[in-house]
């Protein structure tokens, strides 16, 4: 079964925490132990774990990100979201975590985050949960 | 059930779509609910997902990798591609994509992309088919 | 099944071959066919897989971190650690291996290593191996 998450943006370049929806579709799906898959179907936004106590450590993340692969650099592609493009490939379209008890799996300080890069938009995340 | 595929290369660094090949592999699996997973069994290859439609994307990406980790750059490994192994590391060995009704569930825009950064060689790209 | 290993690092950024270690539970579970899952629960520590038989294919994909992504470089997190999350971010917190007849499916080069970001620390990999 595959269940598609909605995840709204509101700027350019941003990390949403996305647990708590996770986390409810796999409540409902009654899997008590197995894992779950997420899948970006999108080239300009991508799926990450990381820290979520600190939101700064949010902000270092965007803001290396634009350092290293700027808005504006010559590049080809006419769109002009060229470096959202290329930060997807960096971060990944798609993760997967472990379930036990129904719960996910997360270490003390993780956090699953949808990376957008080329917001405002709203975004789909697809969910699935497998027994295993 | 492991299918290897070969995928050609004919420049030093190239993303080469596959999506067409995996998705022969995924229709003669006849499995219609699952997961696809791609692996890419090298070290100076990857396996990523972004836009096919205009190719300028690609581009972007290549050059883009190759001004952040240049093809030399005082690198220790003594075979000279050290940049080919990095830019591994960063992309990724490997990818899953949702299957529904025998169909790989890719985005609108997404392709499946063997990324070749030592080329031009003959590689090899893991397919499995899974139903869950 | 979930085992939990235990990684330790002696240093703050450090490449640590698992290989043996993955293997040894892949072994145990008596699975035959089917893949093998690993995840990091931790922010500062990343997993991915490359050349193990050149040591210095490590150290320039660790140094060529560090070049991107320096240690220092005012960012907002005040734990002074924020590099580590940043890179674990861009090499990723989980992987999978095809198992065939037993062993891991891994190219003629490859090895896992656990990413060590912001050590000396005791580190934990999970574990999953399920047939398929």
């Amino acid at each position: 079964m595959l269940t598609t998450l909605q995840v709204k943006s509101s700027q350019r370049s941003e990390m949403i925490d996305v647990t708590g929806q996770v986390q409810t579709v796999v409540s409902k799906s009654g899997i008590k132990d197995g894992i779950c898959y997420l899948y970006v179907p999108h080239t300009t936004g991508a799926i990450t774990i990381n820290e979520g106590a600190d939101p700064n450590v949010v902000v270092d993340i965007l803001t290396t990100l634009d350092r290293l692969i700027p808005w504006r650099n010559n590049y080809r592609h006419m769109e002009g979201n060229a470096a959202a493009h290329i930060k997807t490939s960096l971060m990944g379209s798609s993760e997967r975590i472990f379930i036990d008890n129904g719960k996910l799996v997360l270490g003390t300080w993780q956090r699953i985050f949808f990376c957008e890069f080329d917001g405002p938009r709203t975004r789909k995340l697809h969910v699935k949960v497998a027994s295993l």
